[in-house]
């Protein structure tokens, strides 16, 4: 294995024994899982047995940074952190940009493996390949920024990074958050609840071990380009001079702006909560995460009559804007800043809580919520201060935050097959603010993505529509030579799907950032596979990186085999197989059933997968080097095989 | 599409109504079909609709470079010639460098389609994009040699580049081939007989049509580079000084030189036939095909008391020394020589003629051949005057040559059970000289390659079997990271298999040389991958390439199952079930037949194909974006999906 040039260190924590070891897996290991995605992968399917409870010390809880991570590139910031979902049951994967994936690195360690659960609260500190437990009695229930302040100071160092939960995360609020810097979020498939569950309030980290470049000079040049050339490039700039934010007035144009509970795809104030409003108001700062030049992230603080917004929280990102905004009717874009920035403090995804409340507000316009819920209040589309009220609420499990808490299956479940109907979610993860009506491959990525509705998952229907367009250009390299229409479904848009899946898995696996990489930005794949190259002194290809990607997803796939998810799994909310309500260019328009079920199966016959039972072939494992992954799955599931 | 920068043409011919067609394909055309086997496959299966006489006129017969096919950089000088095979039935395709392809690319051309059959002999002249249909009754009947003479006098141009066949492929003999520069052969699948069938004798080329290149410097900086470092380098000096002669003391050394029909693995007279004795006594030249410095070929000329033999036919490489030499028990260099002389000469495929006649020589040992076969004639191993006149024979089905015309498979047949256990052919194609025990993943490729056996599928186990090996290390790109034994045929070598068919199947595709490309070469998959950029100007990547050799693969599949192939084809002589005899270290070794049972069927798997029909599924087509290739199946095979 002299071939290879990347050895690295997991360390494994117990917190029920507070044992540690510290593991070297070999090389071949990083090559073929990656990081991110594959490690977390790897160590569920490994560690657990199924049928866990998702809350129990049984949970193994991984953060995981990758290969690449901590780079001095653009774009390699991230790290994922995984479990066995609370919200959804399922495999449970979040990713997060900041300093905290970089962090962790730099003090020794690719990856964290947590067992068990502490019997008080704790928090750990990983200083330069040491470790600590350290008692949390005290910052227990405080507010991520206030916890962050006194382990910083505990430690005594103001550089140390800080991943923490907030009250929510330590309630088990299902789609509890967890945050690093407070204002870099991971926010689906509550992780927070697991690290609340295991009485685990934070993680700080500090070292000063660099990293081991194969080709310094190469790495040096893509960084100094990108620098040199962000404000040259569209995308780049654009996602520096506005960002996300940017989107709401573009997806509004195109009608697909999520409002009223996706129940519509305009929204009349769009205007006063997009991107353009908010450079003329509350933002303060752009804010970017390690080594990016393109600084993507909103910083936004202000002091107002009605409130005083803390800077350090960031800002509301285009999904904030959506999930409190237009899906809840709300057009103040001052209250809707709040409601993110309280997301942020009580450690709750602005996601699945903006859609819970959404969905609480339709429910209540359609009379289908019992007054015993509301507890007096009108939780009518558009109360902006009673969104806020929700919100800590539902932390703490107050309330009508007791039903929120729930999260929109929950709450759906106990209200009855007409509020069935109106649930937006899918596996019971609340569905990001994109109606699938309008992204058909972003749609069906909801439906068969592992973790429940997400939407980064194979990139976005308007980068392959128009053969002229620079996203389309991009994604050559892959085979994808034609264009295709946003509401395509058919059997070359689910290729595309496909291919594009495994390449956003590897980002995923590898801490890379889809907006540094996506198609149509600033670097293309191949000088993606040079990076590769360059940090690793692997020889590589993009056919060993999308192989990467496709194989951690397929051990994603088997992890929810394994916990019973099945074919029936894979599918869209009620909402997007009816037609979209109020005005706006795509009125009426909705996902053809048929289309959706042909493109499930063909879906599954391409990642050669058993059709029936939506789970791997063994072929398929083998093929990807995982045959190991096999004897993870249940016997009903081998037979016949 | 304007961000593709390949254009070409594809001259369609009428034989039966002498009509001309140009056609101009697409961009993406070339892209993901790109050239050789990958235009074949599609010509074949949108022309025919299965069940063609393979020496009807209905036969379609395409000659195909490619788009990287004659850029003046090593390697990239061959093409693919293809048709229904009369020797199998099956796909037929046949690989040769030399200077043809690339002349044909020269004068305007990507590929010839042929179609009909002229009512009399005829050749074609090709010059610059002009074409005419010659007389060539005068001819008909010549050896390669004396028509190429008359061909260039007649169009009054030395420098035409030549292909013809021989009397054999006249009479129409199943594994008659195909000369270009009478040197460089088309061997495999009988495409000389295609050519006798239709009554065409040549196809002379010239032209001035420069290669339009995107990017020149980086294809003359690889070409210099290689050029340079040509005597550096272990393989590609080992190319050039011994060429592929130096495998007959490498392989008896194994226990792996075919010998005596496959029966045993070492030979007593190897050091007599080596090519360490040929550069020693017969050797003349080192030569080599267009723009190539590594010049891995032989040319042999002599005179000696019992035979003269012509330069200009080359000489015999390793395939040829072991089918006229140790397979049939023959230690008599000079004999060897001359046979492959005749072969060429007379148009017949020395590896299918080697091998008939020892398939012949063991009948005769074992009582298997009736007498009426012998016609007086000794037919034992060892005979090297028999051998010669053998061959002579076949060439015009007189006496033992009627039977020999047959082919290993006919002959067995005839001959009954006995002697089928004795036939050495895979869907009716003799076995290169490779024994499957001893290069595991070489005879699964025999089993499995849609065009009957054939040994350059997959690359070489030898390449994979130590991880310091640089062959090994040069397929790191593809994630093959662990070495495998040369015996193995379990899961992960099957997986090996299949990867690196993907790559084989595209130089395939892409008039790629094995040799200047193959893992341990001089030249890096990624370099190559660099190379197609600068030919083409096209983002692509080893992702995509891949893609173009798997593409291939399933075409040329469904091809085959549109004949009536099935999983019964995919077999391997019984033979190979059997110990090998004789000394040696791998006396005693048989495959097993189990383990190659469920190496099938997991390759099926892999290959994301119907397990039953061994056929591809209509997933996997659509996921390579060939769905068009479904309507192509026959019904009983789409049933089901």
């Amino acid at each position: 294995m002299d071939r290879y040039g990347y050895n690295g260190k997991v360390l494994h924590v117990n917190l029920s024994t507070k044992e540690f070891r510290v593991e070297s897996p070999p090389e071949i290991f990083y090559r073929q899982y990656f990081g991110g995605r594959g490690f977390i992968a790897y160590y569920l399917l490994k560690k657990m047995t199924g049928g866990e409870d998702p809350l129990g010390p049984e949970n193994i809880l991984v953060f995981a940074v990758s290969v690449l991570g901590g780079a001095p590139a653009h774009g390699l910031c991230r790290f994922s952190v995984g479990a066995k979902s609370p919200l959804t049951g399922a495999f449970g994967e979040s990713e997060a940009g900041g300093y905290w994936g970089p962090e962790l690195k730099f003090s020794g360690f690719d990856a964290l493996v947590i067992e068990g659960k502490s019997p008080q609260p704790v928090y750990l500190f990983i200083n330069d390949g040491k470790v600590a437990i350290k008692e949390a009695r005290h910052i227990w229930g405080l507010h991520t920024g206030d916890a962050q302040d006194i382990i910083r100071r505990e430690i005594g160092d103001e550089r140390a990074r800080v991943l923490l939960i907030g009250p929510a995360g330590e309630n088990q609020i299902p789609y509890a958050n967890i945050a690093n810097e407070l204002s870099h979020i991971s926010g689906r498939t509550g992780m927070g609840a697991v690290m609340g569950a295991k009485n685990l309030k934070a993680i700080a980290c500090r070292g000063t071990q660099k990293i081991r470049l194969s080709n310094p000079e190469l790495v040096a040049e893509v960084a100094k380009r990108v620098a040199r050339d962000r404000n040259e490039h569209p995308l780049s700039y654009g996602l520096h001079w506005i960002g996300t934010p940017g989107a709401v007035l573009h997806f509004n144009h195109a009608g697909t702006l999520p409002t009223k509970n996706f129940r519509e795809g305009t929204f009349a104030g769009a205007e006063k909560i997009s991107g353009e409003r908010m450079i003329e108001t509350i933002l303060q700062k752009r804010e970017g995460c390690y080594a990016c030049a393109i600084k993507c992230k909103r910083g936004v603080g202000f002091k107002s009559d009605r409130f005083t917004v803390d800077l350090r929280y960031g800002g509301p990102e285009y999904e904030a804007l959506a999930a409190l905004g237009s899906n809840c009717g709300i057009d103040d874009l001052e209250a809707i800043a709040k409601g993110n920035e309280l997301c942020n403090q009580l450690g709750l995804d602005v996601i699945s809580m903006g859609n819970s409340i959404a969905f609480l507000m339709e429910c209540q316009e359609k009379g289908l919520l019992p007054a015993s819920w509301r507890e007096g209040l009108d939780v009518s589309f558009g109360q902006a201060e009673v969104m806020l009220k929700l919100i800590e609420d539902t932390a703490f499990r107050r309330g009508v935050g007791q039903h929120l808490a729930k999260g929109v299956r929950g709450m759906a479940k106990e209200l009855g097959p007409e509020a069935e109907k109106l649930a937006v979610h899918v596996k019971g993860q609340e569905v990001p603010l994109h109606d699938a009506r309008g992204k058909a491959a972003v749609g069906f990525g909801y439906a068969v993505v592992e973790k429940g509705a997400d939407h980064l998952v194979s990139g976005f229907d308007i980068l392959y529509e128009r053969a002229d367009h620079p996203g389309f250009q991009a994604v050559a390299p892959l085979g994808l030579l034609e264009p295709l229409g946003v509401n395509d479904l058919g059997p070359k848009k689910i290729r595309l799907f496909t291919y594009m899946s495994f390449l956003w898995s590897f980002y995923n696996c590898a801490s890379v950032c889809n907006f540094a990489f996506v198609p149509r930005s600033i670097t293309t794949l191949n000088e993606l596979v040079h990076l590769v190259k360059g940090i690793t002194g692997w020889e590589t290809s993009l056919w060993e990186l999308m192989k990467v990607g496709e194989r951690a997803i397929n051990m994603a796939r088997a992890f929810n085999v394994r916990e019973g998810f099945s074919k029936k799994d894979d599918n869209l909310p009620e909402r997007f197989f009816q037609p979209l309500e109020g005005e706006g260019p795509l009125k009426g328009f909705k996902i053809d059933r048929q289309v959706f079920q042909e493109a499930l199966d063909l879906y599954y016959g391409m990642m050669n997968w058993d059709k029936e039972k939506a789970s791997p072939t063994r072929a398929k494992l083998v093929e990807l080097d995982i045959e190991w992954v096999w004897d993870c799955l249940p016997p009903h599931i081998k037979g016949g095989h």
